[in-house]
C-alpha cells in the first residue's frame, strides 16, 4: 500500500511518497521513478492534483441512490470534465458567472497505470451546476455544467494497494455530513468502467475517472467547506469562493 | 499569412512552416520558435496533427442549413471531444466496436494563442456516431459518439493571418461533394464563440474548437475517402478502415 502525492515545493513540482506527516521525494513520475533520499515535512509543501491526466472522464447515475426515480442504465454513462477544470485540495472552487445551483459531488476516482490498468484511486469532486445541467434552459451537453474552471477537484492523494470495492465515501459541508455510502454500492465497479469505455476510447497512463456520487446532493454557498474523505484514502477540503 | 505543420521525420517531431512543397523546420513550438534552417520536402515528412490541444471543444448546431427543424440556439452549444480522438490527414478513421452509423461533419476548426486569443484556423472532421447520439438508445452524453478513438481528424496545416470569416468550406466522400458552405453563414462566429467559452471555461494556447457543420451529413462506409477542404488551408484526407 502506497500513498503518492504530487506537490510544489521550492520552485519546483514533484512526486513524492506521503508516509504519516513525511514526504519522500521521487525522481520521475507515477509510474517510472526512484526515491531520492530528500524528505519533507507535508505542512511545508503545496500539494497539487495527485496526477496530471490527459483527459478526465466521470460516470453518471451510477449509484442506486442517486437516481432519484430515473432507470438504471444498462451501461456506464460516461461524460468529460476538461483538464482545465482541476484543482488541489486546498484550493478554492469559485462559483462561475451567472451559476445559481452548484452542487459537489464526492466521488472514489480511479487512476489509470500502464496498459489500461487501475494504478490507484484518490478521491475527487465532481462540481455540477445543476441548472445548466438539468434546468428547462440547460445546455445541450454538460460542459459548463461539470467543466467549469474549479469544478474538479482531486486528491489529496492516490492510493495503491489496496481493495478499493469496499470503501466508505463520506462528504461534509462545514462538518456535516451530506454524503455517506460504500463503493460496494456502486452499479458498475472500477473495473467493469475501465473495461468497458477502453472498447471505444484508449485511456493513457494518468488518466482518471470519476466514478460517480451516491445519495442527493446539495447546494454550495459561498464560504462553506467541502470535504470529500474517502477510507484509507484522506480528505479532500476545498473552500468556496 | 503563414501555414504551420506539425510532422514526423527521422525520428522526431517537429513544427515546420509549409512554403509550397518545402517545409522549414523550427525550433520550438507554434507561439516560440525559430527557423533552423533545415528543409524537407513535404512528401518526404509524416504529417501529424498540427497542433498539441490539452483539450478540444466543438459547437453544436451553428449552421442554420444543419439544424433540420430544431430551434437556434441562442448561445453556442458546446460539447468536448477527448485528445485521444486526434488523427493526421492521411491517417485512418476506424469504424468503432458496434457502430453502425457513422458520419463525417466537415469544420472549420479554430486553434487558441497566448491569452485566449485566435491563433489561426484548420480543418475538422467531427466524426459522428449518430445513433449513439440521437438514436432510441442513445447515450447520455456524446462520449462515444464524438470522443471515439480516430473521431477527431485534424489538419493538414494551420493558416495564420488571414481573415477566416468568409472561407468556402467543403466535404467530399469518394471525390463527390456532400458539404458546401462558407464560414460566414455561421451562426456564431469564431471570435463569439472564444469569448462565450472563456467565461467559464479557460483556454489554453494550442487548445482547438471544432466549430460546427453545415448542411445535412451522410453515412460513411469502410472504404471510403473523406476529404474536408476549407479555402487557403488545404485538404484534410482520411481513408475509412
Amino acid at each position: 500500500m502506497t500513498k503518492f502525492i504530487r506537490y510544489h515545493h521550492q520552485g519546483r513540482d514533484s512526486y513524492g511518497i506521503l508516509d504519516g506527516q513525511t514526504v519522500r521525494e521521487l525522481d520521475g513520475d507515477l509510474f517510472q521513478h526512484r526515491e531520492t533520499g530528500a524528505t519533507h515535512k507535508l505542512a511545508e509543501v503545496k500539494l497539487l492534483p495527485p496526477c496530471t491526466p490527459s483527459k478526465i472522464l466521470a460516470v453518471g447515475l451510477n449509484y442506486g441512490s442517486h437516481l432519484n426515480g430515473r432507470p438504471a442504465p444498462a451501461a456506464p454513462e460516461i461524460f468529460y470534465k476538461p483538464v482545465s477544470c482541476l484543482i488541489a485540495t486546498d484550493e478554492p472552487i469559485v462559483i462561475p458567472k451567472d451559476a445559481k445551483n452548484v452542487h459537489s459531488e464526492g466521488e472514489l476516482v480511479i487512476v489509470i497505470g500502464p496498459d489500461s490498468s487501475i494504478f490507484g484511486v484518490t478521491c475527487g469532486n465532481d462540481v455540477s451546476e445543476r441548472d445548466w445541467q438539468h434546468g428547462p434552459n440547460k445546455d445541450l451537453q454538460w460542459w459548463r455544467a461539470k467543466g467549469s474552471d474549479t469544478f474538479g477537484p482531486l486528491g489529496p492523494a492516490i492510493l495503491t494497494g489496496i481493495d478499493f470495492s469496499n470503501l466508505l465515501l463520506q462528504t461534509r459541508y462545514n462538518g456535516e455530513t451530506v454524503q455517506k455510502q460504500y463503493t460496494s454500492d456502486l452499479m458498475f465497479n472500477c473495473p467493469a468502467i475501465v473495461d468497458y469505455v477502453r472498447q471505444w476510447v484508449t485511456l493513457a497512463p494518468g488518466d482518471v475517472i470519476y466514478t460517480g456520487t451516491p445519495g442527493s446532493t446539495k447546494k454550495m454557498n459561498p464560504g462553506d467547506t467541502v470535504e470529500v474523505e474517502i477510507e484509507g484514502i484522506g480528505v479532500l477540503r476545498n473552500r468556496v469562493a
